[in-house]
């Protein structure tokens, strides 16, 4: 199906600029409330090798959770349908960071893009990687083509001095045996992958292999095809916390998205496409971020569904 | 894309062979109970008008929860957009059943196609229509151009003797202010819309309009194609219970199982599918449907991801 | 020890005074609702014969959840150690009405002292009893020593109007087995057992027997010495619902409460008191009458520890 | 009252002999599981003075959460009413250690005698005494009269390597702000404070003054008469995790055990006494413990009920 892409995009944002000033940035990393709220850009990249911008599209930002997705794909690449054995794939219909499902479950997180299922992904990492920090950033440079694609360490560091909750998990998880390593580096591991500072268009050419049957755009099959449909399967259902099925239900394409105010959606065989806004909706969610892929698919006429 | 689907159903009845006798058919339903629990077929109808079947295509059984798509589809069809003040769009991460989690959030359902969301609907169309199960009735006759299919009265009667846990849910959704009607007028009219006798051809011709944005297969358009694209992603990240991640997962297509064994899933644009086997695994689903499904989008490597 | 109860109550009288206008009485019962919620009145009825009184204390009121303990007093007369095998003996921790808990525990409620133990306790008593509502009744005319205490048939009618989520929980016990009788019939008997209309002189008189070992002011033994402390030590840790460890911490004595604003605690081998206020504090138990016995056992420098 | 108590324990001791071998030790932390589960004693210590014991009753064990009671009497005496803000006073109905329901509650524990409230009481503590762990002991040591009672550092050591659970609480409790000091100091404080290593007849000892209206064996007023009535309050209703309500309706008596085996309960004007048994029940109780001190209310015909 022909799009023109950047009519559309254009038109979103002059419709979005009704909604500047709603939501609220992320304010418990205190790194991340420095941030100007008031920044807005996307970029869409089609399987055809076109890219499609708006607004600060070039800036780069903190991806947060986004990164959750890329741990996944990484350990997947390392081991296979070996993965799942100690993390669920359903949603969890509870906020990101839940201990009281956690607890219920024994230790099972419910999906590896919930923070207990992050933790247990860089856990994998950490037992699988020589230099585990170092190897994933290669990996991320690689599949985004980015050489100087980095953590922002004062991010990492800022996350950890007030990351209570995140530290109660890690040592839950333990108590249930689903921890390997120890402590201390998986919540470093964890704090540096979310830390990663990438712009809309390096995450839309970074993920388009989703889009693409798991071949990225210098044309490496990183995860197989039938992986690369999983993943999109997990995000669509577990992307959003507890609003994955609005997002589902008015957006209609799988995605992540992070308390940086990034969004990440896959059309599959069509295009990838990153948004960035700070400030959040009521569960976590870019606001501006998820109307605007609300208004693209709405648009376009173009969903999964 | 081009498929030989005769050829991959015929190739699917042979695998599954391996698991016949596996799961238990539901036993809560007394009537339920009686069918031969080794019933197997399958109906694909593609939205160019070919027909591939395989097994016990042709008989009928009792769809169960997947009634709850068409009385969710007939509301949204007289009512628009005003359908889902009363009901969520979130997975619920629980059984279909679960009393708790309605209680935590205050008698609003998760979404419309567990129970309590289901229980929710009824009350709408019987609020919404002059004569609610013939109204309903006519509607189903008509999507599905079967002049002839029917409630099965003695299913409907058996699931009401012992049916306490969903006379616990109308009770405590009253209890909120989320149901209008007398509750027993809302629990017999559901009872009666889950009873409905249908076969796998039948089934895969009354869901076509959902993979035709909103158009049956006698050319009306029944809800909207926005309305069409909803549902599905509804029945993508809700359809399967506490499952739907794993369906998500493994098949990639939107769907709704039932407690009878049968199980509707869409390809939008491709086409429509239901299969029957009445062996259930722990989560309550077809056995059998659930990995016939698995190997279809496998053997054609075509799913919405 | 020796204590001028008279003085006592009457210095509470003016203290409580100030509180008056506070908390709300229970609106969800419409017929409650017309009670005058000034009204204010407690009785004190010693082992030793005396009885001390203050304001209302002769006008009735619906007892309410204070039935529940004479309910149980009935059954355990009736069926000794038998009783306690459909009911646990724990503290809740959850309101009174919890749907949640219930599920969770499979049906089996975590004491007699919340509504769906109490819904258990009424089935046993159809189970047990020729005519229940006629037995019970004259179960407590005898004990009481008052012959014309009855039900107050519009208050039952008007709780059965409105009680949705009584019968959601009667429903979810039946679906578990833990109901045996009809479930119309567990809810008439229950809500006539709650509407049971006495004053606190009365009941003062009726509950002195778990101050005397199980012995009744007439002398008879209703409950063996064991029991009453069984049932004691049952109101002690489960008599106020969500609220147990505070009545227990500032009051320390057993008791139960209703959400007629009634009250009754028990002094082992003291005394027996009787309050009531129908104005409820946020946990559905009388402000006033909390705060009395609260300042009963501080003035009289005397609790059960 | 006038009972023989050496002839009541002489006889528990034969007849809880039957009972050896049931229930298992607990295994979680290493240190503890070298204990011979065979150990039974007691000591039971009336207010006029007289001591009576049976058993390994001089033989020091692991308090464990015995302790809790005794940090509880700490911050009472230095802060007053001042300790309650910060957590309740309610049963929780769960396991000692679940996080579920404190994070449900924002991070205030249910009461000070489950974990995570002994967690905040340690900070608490931790804020308020020059040197927190040498001035505990010095409290300890004084209220027993036993100069040379101290902490078992490798009992201490042994729970911190495995303590992952308590760290998650703890964490927990910081992210919802309720914990001001360092994470690992409160930790180390509440390891060390669970260690205390002490006999039936050093508990009985220490504890005699919550018998005693505050006042210590060697007449000092620790609390006053009043705290000494709430904190045995507390410990009736909460002072046996999921089991408060059996141990009350069979016991009877405010008591609190420790997962070493010990229990210790008061008879507030009569006596205090402490059993050990290693073996514990499902629910974490000292099994024999909780019959010894069942048949001890049973054989008196003597309880607070």
């Amino acid at each position: 199906m022909e799009h023109d892409y950047q009519l559309i995009l254009n038109e979103i944002l002059r419709e979005v600029e009704a909604l500047k000033g709603q939501g609220e940035p992320a304010e418990y990393i205190p790194e991340l409330a420095k941030v100007d709220p008031s920044k807005f850009g996307a970029s869409l990249k089609t399987t055809d090798g076109s890219t499609y911008t708006i607004g600060d599209s070039e800036e780069r930002f903190s991806i947060q959770s986004i990164s959750k997705v890329l741990s996944l794909v990484l350990i997947a690449s390392l081991k296979g349908e070996g993965v799942l054995g100690r993390v669920g794939v359903e949603p969890s219909g509870d906020p990101f960071n839940s201990l009281a499902q956690l607890e219920y479950e024994h230790g099972i997180p419910r999906n590896p893009l919930i923070n207990s299922g992050a933790l247990v992904i860089a856990d994998m990492l950490i037992s699988s990687l020589s230099n585990p920090k170092e190897d994933f950033l290669a990996f991320i440079r690689e599949i985004s083509g980015c050489a100087n694609i980095d953590f922002d360490v004062k991010v990492a560091h800022s996350e950890k001095l007030t990351g209570f909750r995140n530290a109660a998990m890690a040592n839950l998880l333990k108590s249930f045996g689903n921890i390997e390593n120890d402590i201390e580096e998986v919540l470093d591991f964890y704090f540096h992958q979310c830390s990663l500072s990438m712009s809309c268009t390096e995450l839309a050419k970074t993920f388009e292999f989703l889009s693409n049957g798991g071949i990225t755009i210098h044309g490496k099959q990183v995860i197989s095809s039938s992986q690369s449909k999983r993943i999109n399967a997990l995000m669509q259902t577990c992307g959003f916390y507890d609003e994955a099925g609005e997002f589902s239900f008015k957006v209609g394409l799988p995605g992540k998205s992070g308390v940086g105010g990034g969004i990440i959606a896959v059309h599959p065989k069509e295009y990838s496409i990153a948004v960035w806004s700070p400030r959040l909706n009521k569960k976590g969610n870019s606001l501006i971020g998820m109307k605007t892929l609300e208004l693209l698919t709405t648009k376009t006429g173009f969903s999964i569904f």
